[in-house]
């Protein structure tokens, strides 16, 4: 009855083992890229070891950089960060990805590279105007015993946040204490990663599609694993804006941004298809909408989830929309002006176990 | 420096406990009014053990009354069911609750009446139109060992969902399978409970606002307490619209609809106050915003935990917009036309243990 289940799965052997490091010749800072070469050639089920570095580091170079870090702001001229703003360690080509196959990427692990993160309150946050147009960075240690963050200190940010990875050092004598007492469970995992979408030249890193992109679900962490729609050979997959925590809707419009060190599978899948990022978790399905308006966002989240019962789970059109009504769990998962993200979670429970 | 926490609590005393079953004489059908007479007087601390029914009972009334919930069907006449749809048990008179105080009510046990309930693809539905406008009742069966529901049948609802508590018996021949294997968690809790509004006449209950009323979240359930803003004397506090589950979103327009026996306590809140319907789980602190546009809900609710987390936990604006930020996670409440609900959910852990 069910198309998509483990059974179906073409593979769960691993295969080598790579290492990604993230240097100034291995990321590219703000696109995606189809015409990249790759920084990595892979095959089907072989496992990475990758670098994801925050371009929220020159937030406090001190705290958020090593002399690898370092290297990256340092070498990547500013005039070549755009049109998006993130970071983006690969692409990684895996062999034998078509278009129309789908990529699945199993995140098994992710690791803080350093114990520390930043928080803007940016001029593309949720209540920038309620705040008087100020931008204000809050650094957040991660205590590793505890898989907790607290805040270390902030500042107003002089100037506007405009360029991606300027660097800042806030004197000492202008930090401010922040959230004393306050500790805030840390959700490791990657605000922006995919494929290369089919398009010649740049595509930004900022709005989220069907190749992945910016979705910023904290969700997409170890444990968890996505299926993104392969746009061209090789899939071209790239991994960034790593975050230590954020909620669902990323109010002020970032995470607790801090480098991760991520370790992930990937799987050329070629039995099934679906249209947008697809997440799967030990405990829930989840489909992704995105749109300007936020309502369109949750349109989109709720025809993509219809499409993902009734298509690989064999539901009627009549049971799925009773099903998720009663079972599936909507939620905002960014908020930021001109891209708004709605996901929708569907317990794994509900179905009979599969074979 | 916190406000708000169990130190500033006025008691933990437990008082009387009252029995108020749901009867033609104590629920009004559609309605908040505060002109009417009382169904039960308690004092702050009391306990009550009350009946919610659900006005979808008709949608199989063989499986979803009993002599008690067909009495208030037959009794009360169609044209005083107005101007909402939802059977409200109550008022409630509590004794020394004032204008401008908070009702805390403890929900402490919610128990499915009978082990059935309807969930309708209703007109008010999310995806009416791309249903091609067609209703249709599917059926479900609770499981108390498993505290799962399942689907018994389905059947397309003849002509369009309009009048509250009509009764229709689909005949054995038109009844369809519905999702064969599927097992739903069961998240038992109240659509719809507030106090009255300080307004002349009637009250919809459909609309929910800062009297409480519709907020469809499932959270609502035992061990949930919320704290509804008084705003006339002896609050006259009201239940209704009882659910065994749904999802955030109530993407068709309803839940699994069905009567739950409710036991609760009630204490009048003195020492604190707050605009709107806030909730506290055992994990969570949860505030909601409501209007007819999916992004104003948004801003509602995210001014809304602003408001909570300086006013009641004593944050600056600037930490508590971060904190939001990285810990604080949006969702959907509802999407039903001209109503739409978001809130925002902060773990408790943030905070250093209340004292």
């Amino acid at each position: 009855m069910y198309v998509f289940n483990t059974a179906s799965r073409q593979t769960d052997a691993v295969g080598a083992l790579h290492h990604l490091p993230a240097t100034p010749n291995t990321v590219h800072w703000g696109y995606f890229d189809a015409s990249i070469k790759p920084a990595l050639r892979v095959r089907s089920g072989d496992l990475i070891r990758a670098e994801a570095v925050t371009h929220h580091a020159g937030d406090d170079p001190d705290l958020l950089m090593d002399d690898g870090i370092r290297e990256i702001f340092t070498k990547i001229p500013e005039e070549d960060r755009n049109p998006g703003v993130h970071i983006m360690t690969g692409p990684i080509f895996v062999e034998g990805a078509r278009p129309g196959d789908m990529l699945e990427v199993r995140y098994l692990a992710m690791r803080p590279r350093l114990p520390y993160g930043s928080n803007l309150a940016a001029n593309w946050g949720y209540l920038y105007k309620e705040f008087d147009e100020r931008e204000r960075v809050t650094i957040y240690r991660f205590d590793d015993a505890t898989q907790q963050a607290e805040a270390v200190y902030a500042y107003d940010y002089p100037g506007k946040y405009l360029t991606p990875g300027k660097m800042f050092r806030c004197p000492e004598c202008d930090r401010q204490s922040a959230l004393p007492g306050a500790r805030v469970p840390c959700r490791p995992h990657l605000g922006t990663a995919g494929v290369a979408p089919a398009v010649n030249g740049r595509v930004s890193t900022i709005p989220p599609g069907a190749h992945g992109g910016n979705i910023d679900n904290w969700r997409i962490g170890a444990n968890a694993r996505m299926y993104y729609p392969v746009a061209v050979d090789g899939a071209l997959f790239s991994i960034g804006d790593p975050h230590i925590s954020q909620g669902d809707g990323e109010l002020s419009g970032t995470a607790i941004e801090a480098s991760l060190d991520v370790l992930f599978q990937v799987i050329v899948r070629k039995d099934f298809q679906f249209p947008s990022p697809l997440l799967e978790t030990p405990g829930e399905w989840i489909v992704h909408g995105f749109d300007e308006d936020l309502d369109l966002a949750m349109r989109g989240a709720s025809l993509d989830m219809l499409g993902f019962l009734t298509e690989q789970r064999g539901l009627s059109r009549n049971d799925a929309y009773s099903l998720m009504s009663v079972a599936a769990d909507f939620a905002v998962t960014q908020v930021v002006d001109g891209r708004q993200g709605v996901h929708v979670r569907m317990p794994r429970s509900v179905f009979p176990p599969e074979r």
